[in-house]
């Protein structure tokens, strides 16, 4: 079998009246076949799992599990380990980001989906900072506001899916421009995605990331950059940066991190009663 | 004569310690024999106006003004015209940009600041309040966000100085990507520029801006935007944009409106102490 998708989404995705984000993900995972392991381990809050149980519930889903992986031991027991090697998807809940990396970074359950993602199909999302350690450089903490400085973020390693991106979450919500700045002036190689809140990126296996959701991802592609200070930067000074290039993605826009293009969402069908023409 | 400097802030800037934009700018405007006019109309404050001239004398300016302009008929005035027609700087200072333009605006001051500008070289100044009024396209309120939504962002007609620019302040301090993005995507004819607080750009006679000061300016350059949803964008969505190009830029860097290139901060003198270098 050849890769599944990584499902990043930026938090706060909407789960009762109408869950579009999580229902594409049940979509791709096999709708109401599919078998999906809940990951809470981020959350300190005892019902976040049992809450996405139910979320998952009301969307059809016949075969849940949440595995309550609480230490490095749990990430090693071949009970747990069996229940992702059965599922069609893994959905890593919000938290914190280093309580994850820090419990499953280097167990037997990363490498297994790891694997599984890559070579057996194996469909990963993840919310907040289930979304951050999906890639392989993961935004562990940093500052707010929109110019980038010196020492305004963290890298850490990630679960290593989506290499091609770095990712950062609640990206309007919480002001973090300057921070995936920083984060790509490191090394212009990676993509960085910012993901609003309730918006998602569906990376297809061929590393195409798809919007979905009720904001934007902005995306930070700095391979033409001409030049970054970042090598001569002080702590807490801003950081020069030429030619970045930037994508404000919303539902339906596409952009393929292979060839570096992005694309528009499709044309919608039934566009005749456009506020904006009414408006004219 | 030819073409004066504008020079915008980004607000707050630092006015005791080290004033090194408001020198910069006495500089520009001829160093101890400079004659300065103040205009504090933005401001509702009634000692803004004699605190700035107290920054100035402190830079060895020898003739300042405050023009206590508060009506429509003071801009009309001739008494007024006079100190400007005299001056080789014009300083607006910090406010509200749409009180500066509702009082200023097409009144015989602000024709004599454009003209004198373009023609007789005058140096115009503004912070804050008074840098959003600077350009022909004003920002007059909006949203904060990093990500652009069809209504973030209100334009109103501004003095109509470098008519390249569109100019936001308090750019990381506030979260003002998201707005200046809108503004520019309403028609990417235009150079966004965001001034972070205590940092100006100097916009020379032929349009090149350097930047001063001790944070960034980010400028969003449209020209190659291949795609934007602003018209088919409903109120409060998310617009979507396509292949923006963006420079941070920091003391020293600069960029040229003629030809859209950036420019890095010249190579420092002495860059043997850079603290990257010794922690390596």
């Amino acid at each position: 079998m050849s890769r599944g998708y990584t499902i990043a989404i930026g938090g706060a995705e909407e789960r009762l009246r109408d869950p579009a984000i999580l229902g594409r993900f049940v979509e791709v995972c096999g709708g109401r076949e599919a078998r999906i392991a809940i990951i809470p381990t981020a959350s300190r809050l005892s019902d976040t799992g049992p809450r996405y149980e139910r979320v998952f519930d009301a969307l059809g889903v016949s075969l849940i599990r949440v595995l309550p992986l609480a230490t490095r031991a749990d990430c090693d027991d071949p009970r747990w380990l069996k229940r992702v090697d059965r599922a069609d998807g893994v959905f890593f809940t919000g938290g914190n980001q280093l309580k994850l990396s820090t419990t499953i970074g280097g167990t037997g359950l990363a490498e297994l989906i790891r694997r599984r993602n890559l070579e057996d199909g194996l469909h990963v999302a993840g919310t907040s900072a289930g979304a951050a350690i999906l890639s392989e450089h993961m935004i562990a903490f940093g500052d707010e506001g929109s110019t980038p400085r010196a020492d305004s973020v963290t890298l850490a390693p990630g679960l290593g899916l989506a290499p091609e991106f770095i990712i950062d979450q609640h990206f309007r919500q919480r002001d973090r421009l300057g921070r995936l700045l920083t984060a790509i002036a490191y090394n212009p190689r990676l993509i960085g995605i910012g993901l609003d809140e309730d918006t998602a990126a569906f990376i297809a296996p061929h590393q195409t990331l798809t919007v979905r959701g009720s904001g934007a991802i902005t995306v930070v592609d700095g391979t033409d950059l001409e030049y970054s200070s970042m090598d001569s930067s002080h702590e807490h000074d801003p950081v020069c940066m030429l030619n970045a290039r930037v994508h404000i993605l919303t539902e339906g826009a596409s952009f393929d991190a292979s060839s570096g293009r992005a694309q528009p969402p499709p044309v919608p069908r039934d566009d005749t009663d456009s506020a904006r023409e009414a408006a004219s």
